[in-house]
């Protein structure tokens, strides 16, 4: 058996033992199954089972270059960062994570819940199945990890000591290319833009100079403003789910920045739900995405409000008007950050299952359309989507004007 | 001799064994003389000169505890930001700061050049002499430190483990309060304010709800904009200089915050100098702020340009509509910064005596009224201060005011 005092990249095998090494309850197991079950692009996941008691854990080891391709070289310690986050996140919102059970800095892995009787939310949208919960669930999650994490709550001293733990150059990066610039300027070449399209995207994308101009503050203000500590990935695919329960795994890109960009994330990956539904003619699912999209902003504009004044320390904070303006330039960002979510998922490297698999072709390039005409008009008019409604307003219009074109 | 092995506070025969044991052309010195020369709030600060050969450097040590008050305690690491700030703006800016020649985490203090043939800024303006070189000279370093520390120009990856380098909170703690918030809410009633003047400190700045909320925005921005590695304590006092030169000292509370920050405090301090020499009648004087102020910022617009077109690095900063959006945010942020100096250091704990000795007290509370008519409108009205002119407006329109009042 290996000691794991010295990194190594595990297989089944040594993560049979590892788990038997540190976990109390596998110490004497006989019976032991180990599976890879990662489908993500950076790391490596496996599920250990104890056949005979039915305990398990999941096990997850960051390599030390990304899954889905070697050129992003990563350091392993982006492993610590996302358990220490997960830790967080959980003393901050009991239930809507999963429990650590083991942080291991040297071997770069971490032991946690087994949450594989839940369905990963992107994959069941695009059976377009609905789950009532989520909209409260995930706005629990954002308003207490977003606004909690802010200096409007935590003691400034202790704010920063946090800020330093979380400084994540190495993902930040990943987003600052890939979210922030690639899908405007394609200047690795590494776009993918779908047959049919090209000219659209020329157009609206890459020629579009007031648009790169509103996107050059978004990437400044996601490079800049230390605001909360983000999940960084809140997408439909870092999400666990079924009709009781909501998880959210894998915040490996977490660092302080703009709460937009957390809420953001979910409005666009809630909108290529609803461009999927909108292509199958799925109006039950379509309209309870309207709803959820509606549901999440309004909720957490509610539920943040209820929560600023019940934890707010900081003394300027205490001003009702500071309060509506500080709410007001976390919807704008929002807004921007959603529309750029939904431009890089359509142009760039990491596209969505949700929109890639709508067949027949002629109709997954109208629904790209859809997502990249909404993407535009959040970006260049953020101040416009201060409700949830006026996302399915953009929604609707984007759709009469693909018919109209 | 102590080793010097572990942390000690020491008295100038400590100081005198130590330059020996560590600098080489005090290595043999037989004749060394050391004097206490600190007169800041924080830290001690030694000239050891060698009377054989004239030889000289400055040694500074950081106390656990502010010389000012003991209610400051504080961590002698804040020596290590000062002199590893003052040697990344040496690279910067040669020129304009002080040599460092050692820096010692143990001991929590520094060897540097002695710069004491110099006169610190405000003393000389107290007694108003002017200086030609100082707008050029500012702006200089200004736009190198700024600028060239920002994600414009640097590496994102670099620059953030910079910013974890520069994480600052004890100091930033100070700014926040000192700055941010006591000016306004006198909350730990720390404040002094001068007898005659409580009235108009009550209706113009504690009861003042318009000023609070922007007030809060700036304290935010301040604590969560990484924008640039900042001097982050850029006042008169903080400036040697004589005819030819001009060395920018003393940047313990160094952090990377908004570049408005360091821009507005030299605006601020130069309005403390036309302040009173307006109260004392000096025309030539006044006339020579007026045109420093004007240049200061015209030059600092003109140098950043020029700097950004030759050193820009970031692809979406390319964008010269973006660029004008950076700039004209950098003088909304230099306007309500300046504000909040102005009226910090009227009412706060910590005044500058380019005000306090003005004599007789009615025109000093004149000179006091004056101060604090230009913050509010600097804080209330960022956005029309976009050339140096206009603090000069400002200051016409203020006198006028106090005039007709």
């Amino acid at each position: 058996m290996p000691s794991f005092e010295q990194y190594f990249l595990m297989n089944t095998d040594h993560v049979k033992d590892y788990v038997k090494a540190n976990i109390h309850t596998f110490k004497n197991a006989q019976n032991i199954t180990c599976l890879e079950i990662g489908d993500g692009n950076l790391n490596y996941v496996y599920r250990v089972l104890n056949n005979d008691t039915n305990d398990s854990v999941i096990v997850k080891q960051a390599g030390t270059t990304a899954r889905i391709s070697d050129e992003f070289v990563l350091s392993t310690t982006r492993n610590k960062i996302e358990t220490e986050a997960l830790i967080l996140q959980h003393t901050l919102a009991p239930g809507l994570v999963p429990e650590i059970y083991l942080l291991d800095e040297t071997m770069s892995c971490c032991v946690m819940e087994d949450l594989s009787h839940l369905t990963i939310m992107r994959t069941a949208l695009t059976k377009f199945e609905t789950f009532p919960n989520f909209a409260e669930h995930i706005t629990d999650f954002m308003v207490n990890t977003l606004l909690r994490t802010s200096d409007v709550v935590l003691n400034h001293k202790d704010k920063k000591e946090l800020v330093r733990k979380f400084i994540n150059p190495e993902l930040c990066e990943i987003s600052e290319d890939l979210v922030f610039t690639e899908p405007f300027h394609n200047q690795f070449n590494r776009n993918e833009v779908t047959p049919g399209n090209e000219q659209f995207v020329q157009t609206h994308l890459y020629s579009n100079e007031e648009l790169h101009v509103e996107v050059a503050k978004l990437k400044f203000h996601f490079m800049n403003n230390s605001q909360s500590l983000l999940h960084g990935d809140l997408h439909t695919g870092s999400i666990f789910i079924d009709q009781n329960d909501t998880k959210m795994i894998d915040p490996e890109f977490a660092f302080f920045g703009p709460m937009g960009y957390d809420i953001g994330n979910i409005m666009a990956n809630l909108i290529f739900a609803w461009a999927r539904g909108d292509a199958y003619e799925q109006k039950e699912f379509t309209e309870w995405v309207e709803h959820t999209l509606f549901d999440v902003l309004d909720l957490f504009d509610t539920k943040f409000n209820k929560a600023w004044d019940e934890y707010a320390t900081e003394v300027v904070a205490k001003n009702s008007d500071f309060k509506q303006h500080y709410m007001q330039n976390i919807l704008k960002d929002t807004a921007g950050m959603a529309g750029l979510e939904l431009a890089r998922r359509i142009v760039g490297l990491a596209k969505v299952k949700d929109i890639t698999t709508i067949e027949p072709i002629e109709n997954r390039l109208k629904a790209e359309r859809l997502c990249l005409r909404v993407a535009q008009t959040l970006i260049l008019n953020p101040h416009d989507f201060s409700h949830g409604g006026d996302y399915v307003t953009a929604l609707q219009n984007a759709r009469q004007e693909e018919k109209n074109d």
